[in-house]
């Protein structure tokens, strides 16, 4: 299944591009699992989803060690009829059939628990969407409910759940939601903004 | 129908404060028309699509014009299941029967051939995502052939379409992949990018 990420990094600083290309360095360890290409808008991840979320939890977390208000924007999707498969996301996580609710949410929330702590704070939103079935809403509930037992739930907004915690939680509950909710082989999308060092932050 | 979007403006600048202050002016001909919340991530705009998008072109063009590099990012939805209805929605650019995509094409063409041009240069890329249907692929190749047509397209890229062009043609043309594909009344979003005077672009 093809499964891959738009990414964005921005610093706000005079120095955004100095921070960026300082961050970059954290993607060397995943390089070679990873199909990478960037433009002038973002920049595009290819790879599994157990790769995927380490990567840009490095990124975002090496940014922000700069002190400077920092947010990762990203499109993240899997198994997008339009898109051809690709030998580097072959992943266990995904394809397979889907059981009951039940038993998805605790396993997420289990993951999250033991995601390991990168030191680094930070708030995220995002959305899941679930697409070519009926039933999308029972899912995203489903990872709401997940969401609100993960330990970095802050609250609902419109279009969106908060989270707050370290960014090593709030990765893996990014990759939970992900990998966990939507059918196995199904049309799965997230809108994810991860920010850190705001000025605004309570 | 609830339409609206979370929106995120990011200065690539020390003085990120200062320019997103310098531009919230730019919405105040629109402020009686939407509900307006923010926190240390997004703003929240609630109100109908030709609302919506010209408040936001506005925005983006006001920080825009402070020269730095400025990136706009919104999620926007609409017909979302789990959102109330709310009056200030009310929209005759949504909630009808749909007809055939070919006269559909063709009215977004127009529209966005005749936008007034802001004098401002952007980049963009965003996805159209369409729930709740078996056949949501079928709108987003509309789309896509639409955005091909439109004046404004550069490329498709995975996960989204890339645009480059005037600033009111980019945003007539996110207006019109919000409003004109997927069912009338069903559960659309936008995944939005809008970048200006990035050292990068090409």
């Amino acid at each position: 299944m093809f499964s891959g990420a738009q990414i964005s990094l921005y610093p706000m600083a005079d120095d955004f591009v100095g921070v960026i290309l300082g961050a970059l360095g954290a993607l060397d360890p995943w390089r070679d699992k990873l199909r990478i290409e960037t433009d002038d808008i973002s920049t595009l991840l290819v790879g599994p989803p157990e790769v995927l979320f380490p990567a840009m939890r490095d990124l975002f977390v090496a940014a922000a060690r700069s002190g400077k208000h920092c947010v990762l924007s990203a499109t993240i999707s899997r198994g997008c009829p339009g898109e051809p498969d690709d030998p580097i996301c072959r992943s266990d996580a995904l394809g397979g059939p889907v059981g009951p609710l039940g038993p998805r949410k605790d396993a997420a929330i289990a993951a999250v628990h033991n995601a390991a702590a990168t030191g680094q704070p930070a708030a995220a939103q995002f959305s899941l969407y679930v697409m070519g079935t009926d039933d999308h809403m029972d899912e995203i509930y489903g990872c709401i409910d997940f969401l609100k037992q993960s330990g970095v739930y802050e609250r609902s907004k419109h279009f969106c759940t908060k989270l707050r915690g370290d960014a090593g939680a709030i990765f893996s509950a990014l990759d939970e939601a992900f990998c966990r909710f939507g059918p196995g082989a199904g049309h799965v999308t997230l809108d994810v903004t991860v920010s850190a060092n705001s000025p605004s932050a309570v």
